[in-house]
Parts: C-alpha cells; sequence; structure tokens
C-alpha cells in the first residue's frame, strides 16, 4: 500500500507481526525472505532515538538600500541566505559511535538511499538497522537546499535513457544479463522520477563547504559518497578532519592528486578524465583515513566505442591510479571491482541494486575491521 | 549536537534514558519539561514500523526521433519524466486507521513539518508519536519533486523581510510582542534556509493532482495543508474521496464556492482576496469531510496600510465567508481563530511556534471529535 511498485513489494504493515509477506517476483521474495533472522529484517520494528533536519553553512547577503514595508515586493536592504546543505537524520537507540552521513550524486538526491525504485528499503532504513546514526545530504543547489546564491535557468529536456545507459542499467531499451534491477514498468518509473534538478551551477567547492558545515555540526562522522559526490568528497576530508573515514560508491571523475604527481589524462569515449592538483598538505588528510571505493559491474577494461560504458573504463583507470598515490604516500584505500570478488550484476547504484543489503554486509564488514563501528 | 540551535535545544541523545536535558532559554525549558510524562514527550524513542518514500503521479514527455546511444547529450527520441509530487513516509508500530498527509505552503517544503528553525520536534514527529502514519509532501515543481514539465528561471532575489513580515513573526526588526517564535540568530538563520524554490510555474492542477496521487498510492487519510498548499488542498478533496478531513493551517487565497455564489472580492493593500468557482457537484465534496481551518494571532479586524497585515485580514474575512457558505450546503467546517479561543502570538506557522504542542493537542481533539483517531 505504502509501497512503489504493485508487482514486487515486501508489505511490513501488520501490527507488530515479525513476518514479512513477500508478493510477486522471485527476486523480490529472496531479498526479503533471506534475511529473516538478521537485524535487517524488514519487519523488525526502527527504535529511534531522535530524528529531525536541519541546515548547515551556506552563506548570506543583502540587497543596497532600506527596505520598506510598504513596498515588500522590491528587494531594497532584503537578504538572502543560500548554498546551504540540508541534512535529515534519524538516531537509533543505542547507536554505534560514529554516524553515517550520505551524499548523493549529480541530478540525485537524498533519495539515492531512501527506498529503492522497486520498493525495497535502501541504506538510509538498512544502516540504521544496524545501529548506525544516518544523516541524509541535499547539497547546496539541491532538492531541499534549493537557495543557490547563483540563479540558473531550468530546462525540461529529455535525457533518460542517457541516464539509464550511463548508470549502467543496460543499453536501452535493453537490460544487462543478470543486472540487479527489477524490470517491471513502476520500478522504472519511479527510478526516472527519484531525479532533482540543480538551482544553481554546480560548484565542487560550494557543495564541499556545505556538507563540511554538516559534520562542524554534528562531529565526527563516516561519509557515503554516490558518483558526482566522490570528488567533492574528498574536498570535505581535506576541509574537516571530523570525517573518519569515507565509503565511495562510484566516484566520478574528480579524484586530487597532489601537486606535481598528476597522472596523465585519459581519454573516453564520452569525455577525458583528469585528475585535480592540491597541494601535498590537503592531499595528506587523505591518508590519515581509511577509504572504501566500489565500482559495480559491466564496466570494459579495454577502450569501447560506447560513450556511457567507456567513461567508466576511463574513471575505473583513474581511481586505481588515485588509490596506488594515496597509499604511496602512507594512505589506506582499498578499491573493490566488485565483479572481481564474485559480487556480479551491479549498477551505478550499488545502494539500491536488488543485492544491496549484499553490498551493506560487505560495506559493514570494512566499517568493523577498521574499528568504525 | 544534532540540534540546529546552540542556545535552546533539548538534548534526547542519552541512550535510552527517558529525561530531557533542557538548556537555555526559558521558553524552551517549558516546551521541552511540560509534558514529560506525555507520549509528547522527546526523550521517548519512535518506534518505527515503516518507512520509505516514492514518487507519485505526474506526466511524461518523449522528444521526437529516435534514441542515438552514440550521441546521448541529444534529446532525439529520450523520454522525461516530471511533475510528481513526492513523499516521504514513517509508520509507527499500532498505527491508528488513518494516516496524516501533511503539505507545505509557498516557498516551503517538507521541512514545514519537521524541526522547527529552533530545534524542537515539528508536527511529522509529534504526530507520531501519537500513533499517526505521517506522509509529509514536496509538491511537483518543489525540492525532492523538482522534476518540473515547464521550463523556469531560478532567480536570488532577497526577500525575507518580506517573509519575516508576511509570516507575522513581526515588524522588522521587531517581534511582536509575544510572539511564538525564539529570537536568537540561530533560529533566524535556520527559519530562513527553510526555503527552496518553484523549479517551474506554480499550477494548481498540477500540485493537487500530484497529491491526489498520493492519495491514489496510500488509501483514505487525512490533509494537513499549510497557507498556499490551503487552495489546491480543497482540489485535492474535491479530485479524492479518500481525503477523509482536511486541517488547513492558515489557508491563502484560493478558497472554492459554488458556481453562482462567488462572494465579491476583498481588496487588501498587499493584494486582492478572490474566490475561484467550481460546478456545485465538486463543490458538494467539501461539505462531506469534517475540516478544521486554523488562524493565528496578530491579524486585524479592520483595514490597516502595512501590506503584510492587511493580507491576512482579508484572508481571514474570506475563510469565513467560505465556512459559512460550506456549512450553508450541509458541511462541516469550522474555522478557529485561535486569540479568540485565548491562544495568543501564533505566526502563519502555527505547527512550528513555541507552542506548537498545544496546537498540536487542538487538533487532536478535532480529530477525536470527529471519530479520525
Amino acid at each position: 500500500m505504502t509501497s512503489e511498485s504493485d508487482t514486487a513489494h515486501c508489505s511490513t504493515r501488520p501490527r507488530g507481526a515479525r513476518v514479512a509477506l513477500c508478493l510477486g517476483f522471485v527476486s523480490s521474495l529472496a531479498a526479503c525472505a533471506a534475511h529473516s533472522d538478521r537485524p535487517d529484517n524488514g519487519a523488525a520494528p526502527l527504535v529511534i532515538q531522535e530524528q529531525g533536519s536541519f541546515a548547515a553553512g551556506g552563506t548570506m547577503t543583502t540587497a543596497p538600500g532600506t527596505f520598506n514595508p510598504y513596498k515588500p515586493l522590491t528587494p531594497d536592504g532584503q537578504t538572502y541566505h543560500g548554498d546551504h546543505a540540508y541534512a535529515f537524520y534519524q538516531i537509533p537507540v543505542d547507536a554505534r559511535k560514529l554516524p553515517i552521513v550520505m551524499w548523493h550524486g549529480a541530478g540525485q538526491f537524498s533519495k539515492t538511499w531512501e527506498t529503492t525504485a522497486d520498493g525495497r528499503e535502501g541504506f538510509q532504513t538498512i544502516f540504521l538497522r544496524r545501529q548506525f546514526g544516518v544523516y541524509l545530504i541535499d547539497q547546496p543547489r539541491r532538492g531541499a537546499a534549493g537557495r543557490s546564491m547563483v540563479e540558473a535557468t531550468l530546462k525540461p529536456v529529455p535525457d533518460e535513457q542517457l541516464w539509464f545507459n550511463q548508470f549502467r542499467i543496460g543499453l536501452w531499451p535493453n537490460y544487462f544479463d543478470g543486472v540487479q534491477v527489477a524490470r517491471d514498468a513502476s520500478t522504472r518509473n519511479q527510478f526516472f522520477r527519484a531525479m532533482t534538478p540543480n538551482t544553481g551551477p554546480f560548484d565542487m567547492n560550494v557543495v564541499s563547504a556545505g556538507v563540511s558545515s554538516v559534520f562542524d555540526k554534528i562531529g565526527p562522522g563516516i561519509l557515503f559518497t554516490h558518483s558526482q559526490g566522490g570528488g567533492p568528497g574528498w574536498l570535505t576530508a581535506i576541509r574537516n578532519n571530523q570525517v573518519k573515514a569515507i565509503v565511495a560508491f562510484e566516484p566520478g571523475s574528480s579524484f586530487v592528486f597532489p601537486e606535481g604527481e598528476l597522472p596523465a589524462p585519459i581519454p573516453s569515449a564520452f569525455d577525458t578524465v583528469q585528475g585535480a592538483a592540491v597541494p601535498m598538505e590537503q592531499f595528506k588528510a587523505l591518508t590519515r583515513i581509511p577509504i572504501l571505493v566500489l565500482y559495480g559491474d559491466n564496466i570494459p577494461e579495454q577502450p569501447v566505442e560506447l560513450p556511457a560504458q567507456d567513461s567508466w573504463r576511463a574513471r575505473l583507470e583513474m581511481a586505481r591510479l588515485w588509490r596506488d598515490a594515496v597509499n604511496r604516500h602512507g594512505g589506506d584505500v582499498r578499491l573493490i571491482h566488485l565483479p572481481e570478488i564474485g559480487i556480479k550484476g551491479n549498477t551505478h547504484f550499488p545502494m539500491s541494486d536488488l543485492n544491496n543489503v549484499q553490498i551493506a554486509d560487505l560495506v559493514s564488514g570494512f566499517l568493523h575491521e577498521k574499528g568504525l563501528d
């Protein structure tokens, strides 16, 4: 009833019952039933000590002149606050010491970590069940943090087949064999509606400043980034030593290297992937925290002609160079290309793919190994 | 720590402890402590059976031509989904039969019902504690529902002194005597950052269609509206008989009357408030459900020169005419001007004012009286 998918959903509505009624697809059935004796079990109630939301960071401008309350539609002397980040948080009872801050990618918002397109629990709720405090971010100039200090024009330009391919669900209209995505129309509809536009120009410094302000407010925590959030995620850890670890899901093209150690740009059929140089002292911040980087399936190892595929070949290649650079300077980056450890079919959204509990297990293992839980 | 206000917040972080530590302002202290033996007590954990999010409604367009995966930045043959509503929901264990759908006003988003600007619990969490399922809406073309079917240009025009006055906090930079708002800088900062712009033109039919689609998905429920949400809220109840009651907080200017029964427009120093005519059969839908309308304090009964004040004089006057029209046709509208029953100092945001628990009690009493809980 509250689930999007009419054809594949887990009902958890019977009051207090610890059973999951699973309807529809076998894949959905498996996702629901596989963990019935675990805390992930969707039927167990969440016990939340505290929840809420706040804005963090941002700037403010004042128009010249004097405010006239009889001409309130004139900006004279009025203020405008913008470029803050927004966070919605939940702290479970008996929370672990470090909360997780989850940051979306390009064209996305907090929804990335909420209910999946086919109606299952996302990482927001999965990690709450695992006793982590969870903060979902909308970065400055996106979604709930839409007051931008810079003007923008938003146009409804059709682009969803680009995203279907770019997010490695398949080659539109076909799905990759074994891809970890439900194929019904309702899932596709929800997936495309999980986007919201930039309300101002994307700016690495603005968004990393906003998320750094979230850490100023909450104190030490673990940062999860997705896609385009990866690059400003590195900058956030450089800005703020309250970032105690990063788990980057398919970070995009903005990897930072020490000045003088930039690798050659990597051309692809989509674009050219380039590193960004920062002073060594800034770079060293990335060597002081454990970092896990995950990439999914259907990324070619050799150049291919299709832009959507080749862009990820180049990004994965740059990510490996970056891992090597951080580790060469004493860092602790682990890069996992999921198919190499036998986890197949993941798209650009491992946190919401059909096997997202398996991915959460992998991340939980890393956090435990590093003493972060 | 997770609370915005450094000077006035209720800490509920001690694990499992059923105490509220209250710091700072006496008003805050009172808000925290007054209900320590009630389910509203901020220190009691929330027990959530299910939570998640989904898009509802909306439309889709396809660009002419054929999608070429080698030219993915060209719109040819690509689709675009937009104009859906977005909802984040939480269903408590042992939920009451009808959930509450909470819908924001102009320039606002789901934040209206979340943590208040001074860091207290908003109606989202207060009504969860009272065992209601709660759905928070972002209407089409706002916040999390930002993919608009119509282009828009967003400009950072300073306007916050307009809102300070229009929302009846005071006459900038002064606060009304006894106004139910904390006066510290942090609260003001959070308040101004609780806005997010339209990403497309505001359209009564688009937004009411979106929220009606939420009711299609969830079934019968109670609709709370705020301000500009009031007008399309009436249209939503006309569209969808799953709307079983409405509580309208300070509805704006779009009151619907039967064709032939439109009252004369009411001019004000801000604008002219006009009713909208609908066929009698549509209007009758509003006579079949209980409706509570609340207005706060500092609304003059006679015309005044200041636009921000006079606009509410005209709106309250139109609201009374509308109440009388619905009740004349057999309806059940109760309009409460809060100062008339001794509740003073409320702004345009009774759901987040310092006395919001008192306001919630008033609403709970209405829902109980009408058999809606």
